[in-house]
């Protein structure tokens, strides 16, 4: 009941209000989750309104970290997942909080994130084609949205119940590794760039469908290191007999 | 399992805030509860930041019906439910959240209610006395309490997923379809044909640990119709390159 290391971050996309930035990390305090990640707060940082609402969080509030964009927050993460009300139709797995907990439970050993979106508008598509899976906490209504802290508050608390018990890993990865997000990232990047150079996106306005659909297609895929080597390497064959010529 | 007409009332004790009794509705709309009841809110009735808070769900403020006594409270009630925090030594039942829902929809046909206290307090012993059972959030620390809103949240939370039943997961298709396993196949073909000519596979002993490698990943991977033409076209591009050159 006492040793797990189950310990997902939380990470806010261009959250809007101190007070709900603080409401947060409360009750994540609440519930033993400390790795607070803030992208681009609207109203700057530190924020004196998050401090307050934080009450006996005012730590977790101090050692957030903060970024500009959402991959610099991804760099160690190996499991994405994004919350969203409004269905987005990608193809990728849609959890309730408590089947994304046995998820995240399933790969204790790896390090987990999970994504909320700015108070208003929710996470972007973009952000979203970067997660594992969709988490949606079942509501009566998708006009009623939750209120972010209580959002967080749902998430952290399935976590805390889940964390008391032992992990149990079933994934055998032998000798590798999930590849870390920075490392998919650059695949992502050497693979759009070749597809630049070939003539891939020749519809200028299809580039960013495509490019989405794409990223979605490996986000969804648990990938190891080996599975981005070998990824890379059919890019770079494909691409090398080309530049031979 | 699906018709039931599970819906407790929220019943709270003395609260401070407006600000909290109008999240607390705002929540229970979320979730389908509608039936608010308030014993002697401290800055009186009506209480225009409740209304304020609630957003989309002032008509839950404008019907909740106020009290002297919890007795009074009560009349209609069946099973009464107490949040605590603290232990109060009573011998009383004390669940979880979960553990009070499957209480609750064990006893489905009659009514039920769940309990507050207020905020710097919570409930007083005699109120507590009153009810069926106890249930406690589990939280990291027992003086870190639970905002009031965020409580009624993950009450409202568990009360709605076992009301609902709903399924865990599902993957949104949209338009698409997972792709057969003969579609697949032909992927693989196309993709390792370009391989060869591309001179990726140099080492020939390597060749099949290689090519189940690959094989192996989009094997994992549940792939569409959709995803399977976008990496045909992406292999096509790069190897239409070559051709060109």
């Amino acid at each position: 009941m006492s040793s797990t290391p189950l310990s997902s971050a939380i990470i806010l996309a261009r959250p809007q209000l101190g007070e709900n930035i603080g409401a947060c990390a409360r009750v994540m305090c609440n519930f033993n989750l400390s790795d607070l990640r803030i992208i681009a707060p609207r109203d700057g940082w530190p924020n004196e309104k998050a401090l307050d609402m934080a009450k006996s969080a005012k730590h977790i509030i101090e050692k957030a970290t903060i970024y500009e964009t959402l991959e610099e927050a991804l760099s160690d993460i190996e499991f994405l997942y994004a919350t969203t009300v409004r269905p987005r139709y990608m193809v990728k797995p849609v959890y309730t909080p408590r089947k994304a907990i046995d998820e995240i439970y399933k790969h204790a050993h790896h390090k987990s994130a999970i994504l909320f979106g700015p108070e208003r508008s929710g996470l972007s598509n973009d952000e979203i084609a970067l997660a594992n899976a969709i988490i949606t906490v079942p509501v009566g209504s998708e006009y009623d949205s939750l209120n972010l802290a209580q959002a967080v508050a749902i998430m952290a608390y399935e976590h805390f119940m889940i964390a008391q018990n032992a992990p149990h890993d079933h994934m055998p990865l032998g000798n590798t590794h999930f590849a870390s997000r920075k490392d998919i990232a650059h695949l992502l990047n050497h693979l759009e760039e070749e597809l630049d150079n070939s003539g891939f996106f020749f519809v200028p306005q299809k580039r960013e469908h495509m490019r989405r659909n794409i990223r979605n297609l490996f986000a969804r895929t648990h990938l190891t290191d080996q599975d981005v080597r070998t990824l890379r390497g059919i890019i770079r064959s494909l691409a090398h007999r080309a530049t031979n010529h």
